[in-house]
C-alpha cells in the first residue's frame, strides 16, 4: 500500500461512527441498495445489515453491495429481522423503524447520537410487522404531497443525514471512535467488506 | 371529481411552495428522474425543470415523470441553463448549484425560506460550468467516506428536507401560498403536468 494510500485510509477510519448502522429488509433493487451504501458511507457508517428474507435477493444484493464501498454490509439470511434487531438492541443500540404510521413519531425528534440502527423496509412491502414490534420507536418523514412514500435509498438519506447533523454538532466526527483492533483489521487484513 | 377527491387536491394545494424549484440538467436514468420528482412532490415543489442538451434525454425524462406525480415539470432543450437561470432569477429567485468543489458552501448555511432554485447536474459529469457561473452560490452536502459523490435523487432530496426543515419553522407550509388563479387552473383545467 503507498503511504498515500495509507493515510487516506486513516483518516476514513477517523470518522467512522461505530454506533450508527441501517438494517435493510429484503431492499433488492441494485440502484437503492448502492445508493443506500453510498450515503451510509458518506456519512462515516462503518457496518450495516442486510436481512433477506429469501435466497434470491441475498445473492443480487451481495453481488452489488461489496466491492465500491467501505462499508461492511452483514448478509443475515433468516426469516425475520428479530434476531439481527434483538442483538443490536443486546449491544445498547436504539432501533428505529421507518414507517408510513400514525403512531409513528417524526424523525427530527430522536437523538441520533445515541448508538442507533435504522431499518429499511422493502420497496413494495415495506418494513415487517415483527420488525416494528421488536422496534424502540417509529419514525416517519414527513410528506405533503400525493406521493404516499418516498424511494428507499431517499427516506435513508434524509434520516441518515439527520444523524450527521446531529452527531457533528456532538462533535463526534472530530476524535477517532473505531476500536484499535478494528482499525488494524481493516487496515492490515485488506479491509472489508 | 368525487368531493372527497376535490378536497384532497385543495390540500395538496394549500401546501404547496410555488417559489421552491429544482433544475435538473441531463439527469436521465428512469430511477433518478422518478424519485427526484417523487421527493420533490414530498416537500411541496409545484413546478420544476429539466433542461436537456440532447434529444435523446429529453424523451427518455418526459416519459417517466409525466403522469404520477402532481409537480409540473418544464422541459427545456437548449445547449446550456443559463437562460432558465436567468429567467428563474429575474422572478427574484437565488440559483444554488450543488457542486462537490471547495469553493462550495455547506448546504445548511443557506437560507431556503428565500425563493430558491436548486440545480441538480448529470449522473456522470455533474453540473455543467454555463450553471456554475451563472449561480449565486455553490452549495456541497459534506461526506466523510471512499465515495466521491452521492446519488443525484439522494442528494436532490438531503438539500429539498433542509429547505422543508426551515419552512416548515417558518409557518410556510401553514398557510396556503400558491395563487388562485394557479389553483383554478389545477382544480378545473385537469392539474399538471
Ligand atoms: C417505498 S417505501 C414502502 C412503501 C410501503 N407501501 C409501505 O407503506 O410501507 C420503502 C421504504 O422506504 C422508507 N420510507 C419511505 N418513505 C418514508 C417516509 N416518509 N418516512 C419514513 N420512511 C419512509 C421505509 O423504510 C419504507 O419501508
Ligand atoms: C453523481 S453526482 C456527479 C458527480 C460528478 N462526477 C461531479 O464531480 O460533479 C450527480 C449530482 O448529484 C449532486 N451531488 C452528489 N453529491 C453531492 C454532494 N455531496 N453535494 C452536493 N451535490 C451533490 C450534484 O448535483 C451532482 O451534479
Amino acid at each position: 500500500m503507498s503511504p498515500e494510500r495509507f493515510a487516506r485510509i486513516n483518516a476514513l477510519l477517523d470518522t467512522r461512527q461505530p454506533d450508527l448502522t441501517l438494517c435493510l429488509e429484503g431492499v433488492h433493487k441494485n440502484h437503492n441498495l448502492s445508493a443506500v451504501v453510498r450515503t451510509a458511507d458518506a456519512v462515516g457508517v462503518h457496518e450495516m445489515h442486510a436481512v433477506w428474507f429469501d435466497r434470491k435477493g441475498r445473492v443480487a444484493g451481495g453481488t452489488a453491495m461489496g466491492s465500491q464501498n467501505w462499508v461492511r454490509v452483514h448478509h443475515h439470511q433468516e426469516p425475520t429481522s428479530t434476531n439481527t434487531l434483538r442483538d443490536l438492541q443486546a449491544q445498547g443500540m436504539q432501533v428505529l423503524v421507518t414507517h408510513l404510521s400514525d403512531t409513528a413519531i417524526d424523525f427530527r425528534e430522536v437523538d441520533y447520537t445515541r448508538p442507533t440502527c435504522i431499518v429499511m423496509g422493502q420497496e413494495k412491502h415495506g418494513v415487517s410487522a415483527e420488525s416494528i414490534a421488536a422496534a424502540d420507536h417509529q419514525i416517519v418523514i414527513p410528506m405533503v404531497g400525493m406521493a404516499q412514500s418516498l424511494n428507499v435509498s431517499v427516506a435513508a438519506a434524509v434520516v441518515l443525514y439527520e444523524a450527521q447533523r446531529q452527531r457533528e454538532l456532538a462533535g463526534m466526527y472530530a476524535a477517532p471512535r473505531l476500536s484499535a483492533a478494528e482499525r488494524h483489521r481493516v487496515l492490515f487484513e485488506g479491509g472489508h467488506p
